[in-house]
C-alpha cells in the first residue's frame, strides 16, 4: 500500500492509534495543537532537530525502524545533556508520495519503542508530501528543576573533564558504512545511538557537574562549546580517550583523530569539581555505564592536546559543522 | 558573502545577536536544549509545521523576509485557533550551502518581524545542510488557561458557524501567482497571511466559541474536522461566504470551489450558541476584523451545502490532503 492511498488523515489516525495517553497531555495528536501540562516548579527543556534524506542518513545504510529509533535518539540525548527527563515530542515528517506504507510503519515503531524506553509521548506534529527524500524534524521537551539544569557554562579552572561510554566509534561506523559494511559494533553504534538520559538526569540530580554537552560534533568542537561559554580552556590527554576495540582495529596509524573530530557518539561529556570524581564514578558504575576522565580545565583559553609522553599534538581536523568547506 | 564562509556557528551567532531577552526564558539560544518557564495555572499549547521549497513555496514567488513571516505564521495561526497566546518558537532550517547570507539575513528579519508583532521569542532550533531546496520547520508554544483552551471538538447541533475575514483569496492568489502575477491583495493574502491571534485569543477568553479550528486545509475540510471531532454535521449557506471583491473577479463562473477547498488563509472558522452572536461581531469589530456567520451546526453527521435560492450545491473538491491524488 502507498501513502497516497491512506492520505494525509489516514497516516495521522494510524500513527496516533498506536500512541498511549498521558496525564500531562491534556490534548495530543489530533487537534491545531497539543496541550500540554507543566510539572509545578520545574522548567520545560526544548530542543529540536531535523534529519534529512542524503545529509543525515542513508536508506541503504538502514533500515525505516532504526531510523525512527534514532530520530528521536538524537533529541533525547539534547535533553539528557540538560539533565532532563523525557516527557513529550513532536514529529513533523515529509515523505514522498510514492513511499510505501511499511516504511512509516516501520519508522513509527522503532520512533515509538525509543519513545517508551525513555518516557517520552508523541503529542502531535506535521505530515507533508516531500517533492525530494525523506525529512524529519523532532520537537523533544523534558523537564527538571530549574536549580538543577545543566548548562554548557559553568565550567571552572580544575575542573576534570569526564566523558561516557567510548568516543569515536559513530564516526568509524560511518567510514565502515560507506564501505559497504552493514552490521557490527561500529554500524550500530553510527546507526542506533543511546542517548544518556538516565544518566543525564542521574549526574543533574545528585548536582556533580559544573557544565554538560553532548558529543554530537565530535569531542574537540563540543569541548570548544563549553570552553567558549564558561570562559575557560583545557588540556586533553589523548591517552585517556575512551577507545573501544573495534576503535581501535578501525581508526587506522592514528588512534586520535576521529575519536577528536567525530561527531554522533550521543555521549555525554561534562565538567566536574575534582573532589567528586568517585562519586561520578559511582553513579556511572551503577547505571552499568563507562566513565573516563579525560583531562582537565584550565584557566586559559584554548584546548591544549596531550600525546602519550607528553608531546604536544595537533589536530588534523576540529568537528563537523554543517556549513563548513570539509 | 555564502553561508559557507559564516560557517553553522557564525550563522547561529548571527541570529542570536537580533534575540531580545525575555523573562519566561531561562536559557535561550546556544545551549543543547532551551529553558523555558511555564506561567502557573496556564497549560503550554504547542505545535509544528514544516515549509518545503518546491512543495510550501516557491522562492521565485516570494522574497525571503515574507517566507520568514509566513513561516512564523501559519504556525501563530494554529496557536490561535486554540486561543491561545504565543510565547516561544523554534526554528529548524536546512539550507544549500551556496545560499547568499542575504536569504537567511531577510528570512530571519521577516521572521523576526513577525515574533515581536505578536509576542513570541525565539529560543531555539536548528540550523543544518540541504542537498536539496530550503526546508524549515518551525514549533510554536503558547500558552492559556486550561478551561478556555479552543478545541475543534465541543460544537453543538444548533450553533452557528463563524469565519473571521474573507476566504477563497489565498488560493485565487496562489493561482495568479502561477499565471504570473507578483504582486496584489490576492498575492499577499497567499504569501503573507496575518494570523488572527489576538481574535484567538478575545473569543477564547470571552468564551463564547464551543470549537475552533483554522483554515489550513480550506473551509470544508476544516469544518469537517470540527464535524468529525465534535460528532455533528454542518448546513453551510454559500450566499453568507464572505467573498472579496478581488475574489469575485478572479474566481470564474463558480465563486464558490475555491473558496470552500482553498486552503491557507489562515482565518477563524469557529462555532457559537446562536444566542452569542451580537457579542461576537463586538469582539471581532474591536479588532477591525470582519465576522461572518455562513452556517449552521446540526445533528446530523454530513456537511449540507445550500446554493443561493435553497438548491443543494455539490463541491467539485474538498480541500488539501498532502499525500492525496489531486
Amino acid at each position: 500500500m502507498k501513502l497516497a492511498e491512506l492520505g494525509e488523515f489516514g497516516l495521522i489516525d494510524r500513527i496516533k492509534a498506536n500512541v498511549a495517553a498521558s496525564p500531562s497531555v491534556l490534548l495530543g495528536i489530533g487537534d491545531d495543537a497539543a496541550a500540554l501540562v507543566s510539572t509545578p516548579g520545574q522548567v520545560t527543556l526544548i530542543t529540536s532537530d531535523m534529519l534529512l534524506e542524503g545529509v543525515h542518513f542513508d536508506l541503504s545504510f538502514c533500515d525505516p525502524r532504526t531510523l525512527g529509533r534514532k530520530s528521536l535518539s538524537v533529541n533525547l540525548s539534547d535533553l539528557a545533556a540538560m539533565g532532563a527527563r523525557p516527557r513529550h515530542f513532536l514529529l513533523g515528517v515529509a515523505l514522498p508520495r510514492e513511499i510505501p506504507l511499511e516504511f512509516m510503519d516501520g519508522f513509527m515503531a522503532g520512533m515509538l519503542e525509543q519513545a517508551e524506553r525513555f518516557g517520552a509521548t508523541l503529542v502531535g506534529g506535521d505530515t507533508c508530501a516531500s517533492k525530494g527524500g525523506v525529512a524529519i524534524s523532532v520537537t523533544a521537551l523534558g523537564e527538571q528543576r530549574p536549580e538543577l539544569v545543566l548548562k554548557r557554562s559553568g565550567a571552572r579552572p580544575g575542573d576534570l573533564i569526564c566523558v561516557t561510554g567510548t568516543v569515536g566509534d559513530a564516526a568509524a561506523g560511518l567510514n565502515e558504512l560507506m564501505r559497504g559494511a552493514r552490521e557490527g559494533f561500529l554500524a550500530s553504534r553510527q546507526l542506533d545511538p543511546t542517548p544518556r538520559v538516565e544518566a543525564g538526569v542521574a549526574l543533574a540530580e545528585a548536582g556533580v557537574a559544573s557544565a554538560m554537552i553532548d558529543v554530537s560534533d565530535g569531542v574537540l568542537q563540543d569541548l570548544g562549546h563549553i570552553c567558549e561559554l564558561s570562559g575557560v580552556g583545557a588540556r586533553l590527554e589523548l591517552s585517556r580517550l575512551p577507545l573501544s576495540d573495534e576503535y581501535r582495529a578501525a581508526c587506522g596509524a592514528d588512534p586520535y583523530a576521529l575519536a577528536l573530530s567525530g561527531g554522533e557518539d550521543y555521549e555525554l561529556l561534562f565538567c566536574i569539581p575534582a573532589a567528586r570524581e568517585a562519586e561520578v564514578g559511582r553513579i556511572c558504575a551503577g547505571l552499568g555505564l563507562r566513565v573516563s576522565v579525560i583531562g582537565e580545565v584550565t584557566g586559559g583559553s584554548t584546548i591544549e592536546l596531550v600525546a602519550p609522553g607528553g608531546t604536544p599534538y595537533t589536530a588534523p581536523r576540529r568537528g563537523f559543522d554543517h556549513f563548513g568547506s570539509d
